[in-house]
């Protein structure tokens, strides 16, 4: 399936089936998701007019106006205290059914005081981020006597873990579009801020790829160039 | 494989065939590189003071102390002009030797353009990024009159897109691992600024997380709690 998933450069028109797209984002974010916030956001692109306008802002390439399909993927950092919630929520429900797998009986302590007091403790950085500074001086300072994790604090900090945790999804996205026979090409050739403004995107919001997927066209192909082993992995 | 990885929360001391973890590698790097620039890189790390040394910049974490092995996927923005070096390289002698295929000989002439041309233009913003707050206003005047690319310039726009590309050869790798029967626990707890020294990293690399890696020990997982696919999927 990975060897199989490789970026088409055109589409057929043949749409991919509702229940064939439903499969691969639940496929999607099964991808570990960071503190498990869960902060990917997927928009699929259905009404013409939209899905004209964002053709253009992806520069009018040839993938993104051939695809069946126009998924936005979205990263968006400043919904971490709503991810924690959502999980506070569902642990405390949990831990009053009582749940019924042992080992997660063992966790649920642990994991409601994560999110009562480490992630907040970790993301919290004040209105419009006015705290970062002053929260890096301090962990920087402890980092003096002890190892310790610095962040993510501030916006470019934040908006970076949540690209990241986006990307595993998106990862897993394309290869489930592999495994149902239907291709896709990753595009990152389009106007951030005014793919931002066509969805009401807030500021903090980074649209991590479009996907353009489909049923790959004729010449759709070019061989996938990869240096040796050596070039990338280095044995420490 | 997508459903079966899950992270593991303990390990045991068994470690991965060397076979093993070569393939897992090969097929991390399947996965769409931006511009194939390749700037992922993986230090597996073998050396028993390393080793420790990473642990505890792990924080200790039992995960990190338990994996046979530690991987450090790392982002590496600054490679972007040898990857386009490479490519060029690649590209010249395929061109001069006639490439078998069809599609492939069609595009060879674009593609050596692009890495002539536009990814420099796209990347290049001067020593120490000087260049980038004029080049970021040039692409802003741009765009108000057509859809424009506005990167990645900057130091922590090139250090995201990096970490994206990274991100999405990470999962791949983890998914390999479960195929081969192995379990992974992707880690964001350490002291960043402490690994990159730990393995002289420049200054403009991003550590995107450590892999725990080998066999899953007891009581390892626990339920893996995703919302409702309405609150992370919205047809525009």
């Amino acid at each position: 399936m990975v060897e199989a998933r490789r970026s088409a450069r055109s589409f057929l028109p043949e749409p991919i089936p509702e229940s064939v797209l439903t499969a691969c984002f639940d496929v999607a974010i099964r991808a570990p998701s960071s503190h498990n916030l869960e902060i990917w956001r997927f928009l699929d692109v259905r009404n013409a007019e939209t899905r004209a306008a964002l053709n253009h802002l992806c520069l009018d390439q040839p993938q993104a106006q051939q695809a069946a399909n126009l998924i936005v993927a979205v990263a968006r950092p400043d919904l971490w205290r709503l991810g924690a919630e959502r999980m506070l929520a569902r642990l405390r429900a949990d831990a009053r059914e009582g749940a019924a797998d042992a080992d997660y009986r063992v966790w649920l302590p642990r994991l409601k005081k994560k999110y009562e007091l480490m992630v907040p403790l970790l993301f919290a950085d004040g209105p419009l981020h006015v705290l970062a500074p002053a929260k890096a001086a301090l962990l920087w300072a402890i980092g003096q006597f002890r190892p310790m994790m610095r962040g993510p604090i501030g916006r470019s900090e934040q908006q970076m873990w949540a690209v990241k945790t986006t990307a595993l999804a998106c990862e897993n996205f394309m290869l489930a579009l592999v495994a149902a026979g239907y291709d896709s090409c990753p595009l990152e050739g389009f106007d951030e801020p005014k793919v931002k403004r066509l969805f009401a995107l807030p500021s903090e919001a980074r649209v991590v790829m479009v996907i353009a997927a489909g049923r790959r066209g004729p010449h759709a192909l070019i061989p996938q160039i990869r240096h040796e082993r050596g070039f990338y992995v280095e044995r420490v």
